[in-house]
């Protein structure tokens, strides 16, 4: 029944061999790499000035466009950093294996972890925000944006786990009609303003007084979320044609480009234009509505806003699993995640990424500013981390022109710690501190379950020499048989034929609340008129793995400390789901109790029931 | 962890020899068997005056004295009726088993199923009845009644699954203590009447107008919970002295006179101390602050009012999983209801009973006026079942003075139906409506339990003729064995040595997603010099399974249908329980796949691995 339901959502399953897509052009490479980094033009800068409005009111915008120049300065020297990343790392240069790499596993798992969690603030952020420009646009839908927003994860989710691609080219439309939309919100602006419009002056509440350095830096950490997401081309090269560093660099190079334009471009616009951003109405749409009124333009841009930032979110469903299941594969995470599902999509990492988002999202209530408190610090530790792996690496390698190479990796890594360390202290109250702790914790777990993977895989491992000794024909075990039964029936007699097959020595062993209980059972079994002995046991707590190990412990059971003995359970398997409610798990619980123990094997030996139906009629005749 | 939680909470385990108590006389069977009908007094004359307050303001009073005698009457009915069972039933005349014998199966499973939904309602009731006195006395702990009652399920539940019995003989002065409290009420009421006190007269609110026969009937269904539980001497014959019959009949002619006289009394004294029981006021409660103010007397009262209320609740806790483990070893349900836990304590009817009384307290508010709506109709149902049963019993019978007998249990049978049909639409807007449509689902869900059970246990029947050709020694199976190994590691080569010890015909089997891994594999697996023949199977879709499944069923595997295979599954056994989190459970998921199939036996070998820390240095070693 689940299984069905599961094809429904899900659709066929794919064979391995379809893994393998197109490769990227510009043309292609630029929108799809790009979503992530262009959409948080639909809220950083709205970000800045809901935290500035209301302690300076009007000149908030003037301090906006001071911010955003810093925040594009970064960007640039980011752009160079992360260029000469394409270069060493033609397979992607994740922030996770280039710090693994040159800085040791530690910095590779606080690098993982922190991207994680920005993964996750990734979706949660950016659907939010996209809600947010709905019901900015369509006021009706306000109350119900918690909603909205959960149903679009959840139907991110499906979507992913049925197999849609990011790499699909239909992903690069949208990008390319938002930036066409952003670019005619500011050309539009501006021909309004050269018209002689005069923007609407809101009233501004009292502002609550100077500004203060804090602010400033609180501003800036908020504007910082504008640069989430550049660091998608640098992991992505191998999806680039040949030369598919050239390509990458050049689409690294226009996306810093078209941020430059549209980050820059919003915030003069908005310094023109006076809105008021706010829960109710998103920054870019207060814009839109005042420079187009209703018209096509206003909603051609709300849409395309929307669906860029829905997309965004989905780049996250693309990186997400696949850092996952690259720190698993490396042993720092459960390997569950690093398996692929039915439509070779890492689906326990898609519904992992799901669930919590949507978390989130709920705990946040789709709030855009209580989210932002938590975002891009994992970003900015990434960035650092990554750039410093690349400082150590010119340093290490000492190849032609290193000095260069390192000063600007060793700018960026300073550049970008600088902004972690901003971000941590101006948005701690906000939530960045869940993120510094929760950091340590996951560092922490990666290690536990590293050291148990190793455990796990130097105790299977073959040494060597032990090849020779572990030549099968020389080494058998010496196996007895043990066939605890319930009572002498169909199943039981089956089991101990079977066990007369496969072994000489076989004991039959039956545990009775009561010595009249075990009268009966021996007298039945005496009919079998088998030369298997029985032992009985006496129960008093009506338990059966405990006799039954104490019976194989004891002098009584005849046998040398190094013999395997099998224990064969005698079971039946029913034909309906909810048969198997009627039947407790007596089986599963004895398999799972000795199955602890050295030199059991377990057998079952199921007997397949027949269908209810056929005795229907027992109950009929009885009524 | 788990193991040692339950410890605490639970105690020692106690052996099937302790299940025999001790045998009641009459001091002690009175008080331990009477505590669910004599607690009702507590609220049944209350929900009476809620009905017919609202509706005639203070002529309810009187009305209330009128109806209470006939119940009272019902209840000289029953108790007649009763004593007849007592005496036909000496090994307990519950009324599943008397409907199950003389009516058949179907109404025997009415039976059930009505008195098990009564038995849940008794805790639900009683317990939020309980709390209700109380909450009375000490109004600050209104806001809190929820939560009190639902704490109050959780320690009925913690004492029982602990193993208290309700036949310990301390469970019997709370009853005595309660008459006790009662009697000092009336009489301490009586005696301040005489001495010319005048109680108050409260403001009645302007009544809704006259009265109709539907709100007389609502009042006679509310009180009608007055006689719950006057079942429960027949049902406990064997748990008296010898001769029981005349034991328990007697003790149940003594607790009907008490339910008159404490069920009358506390009419009569109502009908004088003009009380408007509430939420927030309890009739006895009200009436004793009226009657003693704070005095010593007033808390006892509450406090024993309370207690027994308790105890009340904790019959069911002893009927119910008797009653469901008695369905249960009649194929009724499932059979995990018939096992005694460590303390011979009904474990699985304990928690089940618990979870639905809790979940109908938290559902209802532990709001005694809503609660009542369900209540009753149950109970009256399985009356009338049982007095028709023992009516039919007679009329088969034939024996001494047979139409005399037949007469008392026919006219108790008209009786209580007639109470059904009143309660049923008196109380069906109320909740009635709920029970009604509960007891055919619960009877047809029984219905296809005993199809299942009854189908079982046919196909593992040896019919007498085929204990001949069961002979063990001339048939045996022919096995072969397949060794589905992951990679050449120490676990596998333990799996395939132990195949070679019980069986000739071995083959290793594996999946592989490339043909690259296979040739690793296979390269590893040359090594280990055997002449087991490994096959190598591509796997497109990652799984295990089904290439397995059609593997065996293919030509290529060499076998006669109808030859044993085993399946021979090596797998690991961890230390920690988060660690079995780290590894996905694919061994448990191919058993479950491979157990449908006909003529295979799974097998499992595992091999117990060592704690992490003896490879906590390769952390280390790699930091």
């Amino acid at each position: 029944m689940i299984e069905k339901l599961r094809k429904i959502i899900l659709g066929k399953p794919l064979k391995t061999s379809d893994l393998h897509g197109e490769k990227l052009g510009i043309l292609w490479g630029l929108p799809i790499l790009s979503s992530d980094a262009i959409s948080s033009v639909a809220y950083a800068g709205q970000e800045m000035l809901l935290v500035l409005i209301p302690m300076i009111g009007v000149a908030a915008y003037g301090k906006m466009s001071l911010l955003s120049g810093c925040i594009i300065g970064l960007l640039l020297v980011l752009m160079l950093s992360y260029r000469q990343t394409i270069d060493s790392y033609p397979n992607g240069g994740g922030a996770f294996m280039v710090s693994k790499e040159n800085l040791g596993n530690t910095a590779g798992m606080v690098a993982g972890a922190a991207l994680a969690a920005d993964y996750i603030l990734t979706v949660a952020v950016s659907v939010s925000s996209g809600v947010e420009q709905i019901t900015s646009a369509f006021g009706g839908l306000q109350p119900y944006r918690v909603m909205i927003a959960s149903a679009l994860v959840i139907l991110l989710m499906i979507g992913n786990l049925r197999g849609i691609r990011e790499s699909s080219k239909v992903f690069g439309v949208p990008a390319y009609a938002f930036i066409l939309g952003i670019l005619i919100l500011i050309i539009g602006g501006a021909i309004k303003l050269q018209n002689g419009y005069i923007p609407k002056e809101p009233n501004f509440e009292k502002p609550l007084g100077a500004i203060s350095l804090l602010i400033m830096l609180k501003a800036f950490a908020s504007g910082c979320t504008a640069l989430t997401g550049v660091e998608a081309v640098s992991n992505a090269v191998p999806n680039f044609k040949d030369p598919s560093t050239k390509y990458a660099k050049t689409v690294l190079l226009i996306l810093s480009m078209i941020i430059l334009l549209l980050f820059g471009g919003t915030s003069v616009i908005a310094n023109y234009y006076h809105v008021i951003p706010s829960e109710e109405g998103a920054m870019l749409i207060l814009i839109a509505e005042e420079i187009f009124g209703h018209n096509f333009f206003f909603y051609y841009i709300t849409t395309t806003t929307f669906v860029i930032l829905i997309l965004a979110a989905n780049t996250a469903y693309t990186g997400f699993p696949m850092l996952i299941a690259v720190m698993a594969k490396e042993k720092y995470a459960p390997q569950q995640l690093s398996m692929r599902g039915d439509k070779l999509s890492y689906d326990n990492g898609i519904l992992l990424l799901s669930a919590v988002s949507a978390l989130l999202i709920i705990g946040f209530q789709a709030n855009v500013t209580s989210l932002i408190g938590l975002y891009a610090v994992g970003v900015f530790i990434s960035f650092t981390l990554s750039q410093s792996g690349m400082f150590i690496k010119w340093r290490r390698e000492r190849s032609k022109n290193w000095h260069f190479k390192a000063a600007i990796n060793g700018f960026g890594a300073l550049l970008t710690a600088t902004v972690v360390v901003i971000i941590s202290i101006a948005k701690f109250e906000e939530g960045s501190w869940i993120i510094l702790i929760l950091i340590p914790i996951l560092v922490f777990l990666q290690m536990k379950v590293y050291v148990h993977y190793v455990a796990v895989k130097e105790q299977l491992k073959i040494k060597g020499s032990e090849y020779e000794t572990a030549d099968l024909s020389k080494l058998e075990y010496h196996n007895k048989i043990i066939v605890p039964i319930e009572s002498v029936n169909v199943a039981s007699v089956r089991a101990l034929r079977y066990a007369k097959t496969i072994c000489e020595e076989v004991t039959a062993f039956t545990v009775v609340m009561s010595e009249e209980e075990g009268k009966i059972i021996l007298e039945k079994y005496n009919k079998l008129n088998t030369d298997i002995p029985l032992v009985i046991k006496l129960s008093p707590y009506r338990k059966v793995v405990e006799p039954l190990i104490r019976f194989i412990e004891s002098a009584e059971y005849d046998h040398t400390p190094g013999d395997m003995i099998t224990v064969l359970l005698s079971s039946f398997v029913v034909r309906k789901w909810w048969h198997a409610l009627l039947h407790g798990n007596t089986r599963k619980y004895i398999e799972k109790k000795l199955l602890k123990h050295k030199h059991i094997v377990v057998s079952n030996m199921p007997l397949q029931l027949k269908d209810d139906h056929y005795f229907q009629k027992h109950l009929a005749s009885k009524r």
